[in-house]
């Protein structure tokens, strides 16, 4: 088992990665009341819940059971928590443990956040994503009709319980959208992660767990530093969204869950790629790569087809890297460097907005 | 006017009390960013919305207007702040501005600490409740089908303005509920205010200016020493509470909405010197003389006639101040001394929630 710790001061936690941490006294070891709720979903819960309780047997526990899907990422799925923790009767003490991937999380954290103004919170990611970026650092939230992610909260959870085995259950075009993320880190601040993948990218799509752990772990450090730097996103934490934007419009106006989230910021990711080198800050070869890379994990590299340039203007207007009116990007000065900038004219925005990105894909035995 | 400074470290901010405080630049002053969207209610938006707005002529503002009353502080009613925040675009630098009571600035603080993870928010209370109290301290929330204030955040403003003038236009039933907390203050940590307000409760009724302000200052500086020792109210904090226990299970039978909520507390109050006195920490003249100063308050110091000590203790097990099952209360030492403590027994407790109150109230002519 590998521990990483998130430094922020009073609110400092562990993460802990390793096969088999749902079993054991883990968990356990990080409540400090009595009661535990277990938020989970409908898809995870068969798997993974009655492992975990069985580990809890000296607490009160309260399952509770979510629609599966980023369209119940919502104030009515919310609601059920609520309902939930009231009915049992839960205390300003109890633990709200999160099961599941980033949606679980997401609408876990927010509920322990709200719930009595605040109570004690443990993330247990059980999707690849979840685990290399939503569980750390404490962003928490649900989707608004108008926007997503427009409600939520900063809240940090007592510890991360990464258990690697969990992704043996993961379908194979999720363990691929976590990929995103993770190469993500590569391209924002570590170039020489770029060369693990390149030579590790058949290891982890094959759940090669040691492989698993040396991905996690290097992602989770990425994150935990640039969220110790900058917990509420006042600067570089910014950094973190390479891809969000154009991604999160294309989420936007596919309608939640249609592409799934990874596979929305991988396009946006190419975007990003496409525009930084369109401004001459990165070479066509820098852009190919991260590009190629992003393809040979299984990924969408192009957006969607009907989606068109005033689309992406339009939802981009509401994103909350927006200041003053201002469209911020997240792009990149170099392989491994990113940076948070609105350095840029409205043609090479629109310019890459427009462009033919299935010709610029390299084909797939390039 | 006058000027308290809430003291909690990088989140201190400053109480300004005084007349007209609503026109100036007092609320201009504390925005930082472009854009400002003023949440009120359809009761006081046609008394001061524009007042207010005319000093605002270099912001964007967008009002926001939510129908009156402790019904409303729901979801439902806190959906309305968001969709009118997304609706006219608000980015992270927005600031929300309460412009009303208790229940305007619970859920526009709410939805300040929620809407994008948290933005700006100040608070401009207009009745004499959210003057000394809830726009003090940084709580926030709406209610639950089963417990109030079960949902919200610890989230405090960048200023408080307090303009005296608003209570000429508060009703009297409401300037009564608002003494109910003054009168707390008193009871919990000041005997020598209780001296001051049996000398001018008259002046307070008859809104004298200088006694308003007085009272608000002496009231506010009490609160804003508990939360600067408190903030999220591990401890001496609850003892601002006395009296709520009882009267949120008044609140929660009743329906949100029927009894004011400095109703509640002050039969609550009543309830608390009850027990405080069968508990021998306080005489019974020590009891009288608060029971006395709230009815002169014109206040109800009577339980509703309907409600049976079971109909209390089943709203009370899901009180907030109920740690690991074990029900625990504000009560008095003595005069001016407040405890939080669960050191009395249940036969104590329902002796006080079966006890005559009309027998031990003091005739108003006595």
């Amino acid at each position: 088992m590998q521990t990483l710790q998130v430094d922020l001061g009073e609110r400092s936690y562990p993460i802990l990665i390793g096969e088999q941490l749902i079993d054991g006294d883990f968990l356990s070891r990080h409540i400090r009341g009595k009661q535990v709720a277990i938020v989970t979903n409908e898809t995870v819960a068969p798997l993974y819940l009655e492992r975990l309780t069985r580990h809890l047997q000296s607490f009160s526990v309260t399952p509770i059971v979510l629609p599966d899907g980023e369209a119940y990422k919502n104030w009515q799925t919310l609601q059920l928590i609520f309902d939930g923790l009231l009915a049992a009767r839960h205390d300003r003490r109890t633990t709200v443990v999160a099961l599941g991937g980033g949606v679980v999380g997401d609408m876990a954290g927010y509920a322990a956040a709200s719930y009595q103004r605040g109570v004690d919170f443990i993330q247990v990611p059980t999707t690849l994503l979840s685990q290399v970026d939503s569980s750390v650092g404490g962003k928490t939230g649900i989707n608004h009709p108008l926007g997503k992610n427009m409600i939520g909260a900063f809240y940090q959870p007592q510890a991360v319980l990464i258990d690697t085995a969990t992704l043996t259950t993961l379908p194979a075009r999720e363990l691929s959208a976590g990929l995103a993320e993770v190469i993500k880190y590569g391209l924002i601040c570590d170039e020489p992660f770029l060369g693990w993948l390149e030579a590790n990218m058949e290891r982890l799509l094959a759940l090669d767990p040691q492989a698993l752990t040396e991905a996690i772990h290097r992602s989770c450090a990425a994150k935990a530093a640039v969220v110790a730097a900058d917990e509420r996103e006042s600067g570089i934490r910014a950094t973190l969204n390479l891809g969000h934007t154009f991604g999160h419009a294309i989420e936007t106006h596919q309608g939640y869950g249609a592409w799934l989230h990874g596979e929305a910021v991988s396009a946006g990711t190419v975007m990003a790629l496409e525009m930084s080198q369109q401004l001459g800050w990165i070479q066509q070869a820098d852009r190919d790569r991260g590009v190629r890379l992003l393809q040979r994990a299984g990924l969408p590299v192009v957006p969607p087809a009907g989606m068109s340039a005033e689309d992406f203007l339009q939802h981009m207007a509401v994103d909350k890297k927006v200041i003053n009116g201002q469209l911020r990007l997240v792009l990149l000065k170099a392989l491994g460097e990113a940076v948070v900038t609105s350095d840029f004219s409205r043609d090479v925005l629109e310019s890459t907005l427009n462009a033919d990105y299935n010709a610029l894909t390299p084909s797939p035995n390039a």
